[in-house]
């Protein structure tokens, strides 16, 4: 059977690409950087999705093209790097579109960008002199953290730029796995990647209250305030706990999921289609529910994670995990056992390296289900009989490390007919030196002689509804006081609920107070318990939006992190919260505020809804030196969509395998 | 070894509370409601507390006596009760405090007393005869709802009543269980408490949009239209789902928790006792994690539920869960299996009936651990070396029925020092008869006939802090932006946190756009590393608070309802969001409102903090016939308490009984 329009592209299939665009760029040298699937264009990939879910697909029937999205540098022969993008079709061997991208904007990075910053540096005699200006102690080795630049500040030249924050390792433990980001160091190497050179470096300040946002206030030897902060359990000063007894997750018959074409997954009334890309990560496609649609596709889009330090060059510390590198090509190999439990299914990618080299890159995606206590309950005060049924949950999950971070990102459904996008941030929080015995205003010492400086994370999701077919309404609903009056509402207890369509694409933020909600409807199908049109409802969390000043360029380049829902038409290839083009942006483009801009019409037609949320982040000690997870949800429930609870039928079986402890509870050991 | 003075009173210690009221009131006719421990005042307590951890305790220490709180009616030789609340020293057989409650106040409500409405309205001739004037059909019988009064109508005389929701159940499909509130019946009896008489019937509007207040505009063939929704598994028209497949939690070494005393409950560092009162259901109290004093006592103090709909008399459908009959007194037994999973621990307690009898009331509260998820994990990129835990949360679960309702209320523990308060609202809505076709903006229409009307749920957890001490601070925290600017922000990426402690006891509100969150901390003690003073966090939940018309009886009565925190001086006995007496209060007494109007200074004092969350419920057809839970949490997390991760010592072995499955993944059967 021909691979389905939505699986993402196989190892040969990328093979294939590869070769195409080396025959396409004879004699020129090409550096790769991703090749991947390109979606095909909505209005024939829904062309094909009905005919499937009609039950009339054959070997025969029209399919979308499968087409390669290629990006990689093309090195002419005065050396200079021009950055391209062509899609190919990979039946016709043929390219379809190309284009070559001018320098107002920067290809995303590639890991072996980071790799040769880090080999610069170490050859750079400017940054071991500066190295040598510090006292590094016996033992310790300097350690090079590669990140993207930031936003190009208003005199740097646009040119390509890499920033190394810098840390020394403790090696006289033998351990390799040892924390550096307990010893960091005041300076940041810039390389200009097409020179590959050392251009400048940044000595950064490490004072506290009162100290000058420029001036030096440290002696050579910055670490000696320094502590270890281990946390890999064998040099953990007091070993790991004992009195922690096994907890397993038993699945005797298998998991209840069925996964087909290594993309179709059936779980539960569900069906749905998950694909995997180097800058989403993974993406659900054509999510329905007891055949009916619910979401065309679900994405994390974009997030960023500026930092507050006022003293230059802190503003630069500003990464768009999904725009700057890709977070699929971050994403962890999810091992056994240990970030999911039970019965699991991975899911594997493959990459390009920069020389063209295709990839395995396994187990990037995990899915499992797991209970998440109980899902309804009724006890008839009559007759005493409880009825009670567990809230079984299918997780899709996958894990990207950025530098110190870790995010974990999971699309759950339920059996309710409910989705959700949960984040958790965990990992290690970026930190900078700070003199022995001050305090600062910018972040939180976690650690002597380090400041866990403040920071925001926003996120933001895209969700392209499809609530029984894609021409829908977004409505603004909320809940409202009413004056106590003796016509309408004589003993004032009334409140009234009002809704607001979005008849032109815009923006909205979240309003608890009005307890603020925002409904997906189909104008066109009304639910007939209730005869209310058919829909799906979204609360955007209420929380904190970016505070950079909104001159600034950490808060220009973000347009999307200043409201909590953009509603957009659709149009091909608008994935992007803050746009194709994150790197050293100094203004977003081609995100989402460009994109309300167009002013299109949104009544009952095609949409798409950006949720934006995130958590302002001023570190406690408890964060360091791993942080225990932050967690953020956004939920999207149904809302008259079904004629009653989608759960209802779900059995309630006791577990026979749970058990009563006595009274007295007493456990050996510990 | 004596018992400790947090532990519930037994089976014998009750019965002894009951001899000694009974001989104290000796020939005068008593009615109990409840007899439950009267805790100790806190300056005794923590007296105790200290020796119990300093381990000098002894059998001949110093404890406080055990009191019994007695709540009980009195008839006189007039055959009219009088309430009266008594506290009784257990120890030295002897009354040393007894008050008898003036007419301004009622008594909460005892099940006796809702037997008592049932009888009286199948006993009386106006309830039957209004019965008459509606068809109900053949194999229909009429079912009695009993519901306390709500808040006194202005021309309410001062007497104690009790009124019934009145709905049909279909007895033809021979199941007892059979749905009756798919049936509901246009009327309300009225019940007189002390004359035991039906003193009026209300008759309720069916109408919808556009029809009257207070108009009649159904036929007597009210049901006709209605249709059944059952959800017992054995009545559902399609059975239930056959392809889930089990999956068991198996903790094969046993718990690791340990429960000594039937109340002290140790697990990963932390230590609490539980007890349990027929009012606040479980109540957590001397928590301490590795030792260190965090929370003195943690209950859920209040909740309301009040109706939106305009008509009279829906204004007066408006319980107060916990003070209008004890959250306790509705506590489910917790079958084994269904409502928690692994290996559970129950608690007992016990009850007194209206003649005094003391029955058990078993496994009201669980004890379990369940997984949530990845607790911490970084991946060192340099390395490739992952390490990764899982969150073990330890559970305090207690589930209550009221009448249509179900709340679960769980406190969770986790090995990273935090403390949540979750709550799942599940049961079927409240519903009222609404004429065929209609549609209605006082709710919404969910299945034939039935329309389930909009309301709200407004929570209130009260915690007694003490974070290394009892005397603490409340600080409000918020993350604002900073104009750029060139002395303090050249960037513009600068965003400063602000304090503001309470001085005086006071409320607050959510904010979320400021990123608002309460500190509780111990001034007199500062965290080593950071040097800020040692706290705990709470971020108000920004739920949308009560709607009602200030003006609106609904509203005065729940002044707790308005603010999202409120902050007190502590003072013994003063545990009750809404007051003691919630019962056809027309207005709070002696609630927070009152608390914190006595303007006491806070800072650096014993104190007390209420949290206030809710749910604003405009029913959605997927809410019924039982409705999948709604969540909600509060978290109360370390906030420069320790010194790092507390749960970075947890470990991270992989779970050797997890399995991969193959690529292609096939289920037998469905």
């Amino acid at each position: 059977m021909a691979v389905h329009p939505l699986q993402s592209l196989s190892r040969q299939e990328t093979e294939l690409a590869k070769d195409l665009l080396l025959a396409q760029h004879y004699e020129e040298l090409l550096i790769f950087r991703e090749i991947y699937l390109q979606e095909p264009p909505k209005a024939e990939l829904v062309s094909f999705l009905d005919l499937e879910h009609s039950g009339q697909l054959t070997e025969s029937s029209p399919r979308p093209a499968r087409l390669a999205k290629c990006q990689y540098d093309v090195v002419g022969s005065d050396k200079i790097p021009a950055y391209h993008e062509s899609i190919l079709d990979l039946g016709a061997c043929h390219r379809i579109k190309h284009e070559i991208i001018g320098k107002e904007h920067h290809a995303a990075l590639t890991l072996s960008e980071f790799d040769t910053l880090v080999k610069v540096c170490q050859a750079s005699k400017a940054f071991q002199d500066a190295i040598s200006e510090l006292v590094i102690p016996e033992g310790f080795e300097v350690v090079i953290e590669p990140w993207p630049y930031g936003g190009l500040d208003i005199d740097d030249e646009n040119r390509r730029y890499f920033q190394g924050l810098v840390f020394a390792q403790d090696t006289r433990n033998g351990n390799p796995h040892s924390n550096f980001y307990a010893f960091p160091l005041p300076l940041i190497p810039i390389m200009d990647a097409e020179k590959k050179e050392v251009v400048r470096i940044d000595r950064l300040a490490t004072g506290g209250k009162g100290d000058s946002l420029r001036g030096k206030t440290h002696s050579p030897e910055v670490l000696e305030h320094c502590a270890n902060a281990e946390y890999v359990p064998e040099l953990l000063p007091n070993g790991t706990r004992k009195d922690l007894k096994p907890l397993h997750v038993l699945q005797p018959d298998g998991p209840s999921f069925v996964v087909k074409d290594d993309s179709l997954v059936e779980w539960q009334k569900w069906r749905f289609r998950v694909s995997f890309n180097p800058r989403e990560g993974a993406v659900l496609h054509d999510v329905r529910y007891d055949g009916r649609s619910v979401v065309y596709r679900l994405a994390v889009s974009e997030m960023t994670v500026p930092y507050a330090d006022a003293r230059p060059p802190f503003q630069r510390k500003q990464a768009f995990d999904f725009g700057d590198g890709g977070a699929g090509n971050c994403a962890n190999n999810l091992a056994l056992g240990c970030d999911c439990l039970g019965v699991i299914k991975y899911f594997d990618s493959v990459t390009v390296e920069s020389n063209g080299k295709v990839k395995d890159h396994p187990n990037v995606v995990c899915l499992h289900e797991q209970d998440n206590g109980i899902g309804w309950k009724h006890t008839n005060w009559r007759t005493g009989r409880a009825v009670v049924t567990r809230n079984r949950e299918l997780v899709v999950q996958f894990i990207i490390t950025l530098a110190n971070y870790e995010y974990v990102f999971a699309y759950k459904l339920d059996q309710a007919g409910g989705i959700t996008v949960e984040t958790r941030a965990t990992g290690i929080v970026s930190c900078v030196n700070i003199d022995a015995g001050k305090t600062s205003d910018y972040g939180n010492v976690v650690n002597p002689g380090v400041l866990a400086q403040n920071h925001q994370h926003v996120f933001a999701i895209r969700l392209d509804p499809a609530i029984d077919g894609q021409k829908n309404t977004v409505i603004q609903e909320e809940s409202h006081t009413v004056p106590m009056n003796k016509e309408t509402n004589p003993n004032g207890n009334f409140y009234e609920v009002r809704q607001l369509p979005f008849k032109q694409s815009g923006w909205a933020d979240a309003a608890p107070e009005h307890n603020r909600v925002f409904k997906v409807v189909n104008p066109g199908k009304r639910n007939r318990i209730s005869g209310k049109p058919v829909g799906y409802k979204l609360t955007p969390p209420a929380t904190q939006l970016l505070l950079a000043d909104a001159k600034s360029v950490q808060s220009q380049r973000a347009a999307f992190a200043h409201h909590h829902l953009w509603v957009t038409k659709y149009k091909d290839d608008e994935l992007y919260a803050a746009g194709r083009f994150t790197m050293q942006s100094r203004k977003e483009f081609g995100g989402v505020a460009d994109a309300v801009a167009r002013e299109d019409d949104v009544e009952n037609e095609d949409v798409v809804i950006w949720s934006v949320f995130g958590l302002t982040h001023n570190p406690r000690v408890e964060d360091w030196p791993v942080m225990p997870v932050e967690i953020h949800q956004i939920q999207f429930k149904p809302s008259d969509f079904f004629e009653g609870n989608p759960s209802i039928d779900v059995p309630s079986s006791s577990d026979q395998m749970s058990k009563e402890v006595a009274k007295e509870v007493c456990c050996n050991g510990a």
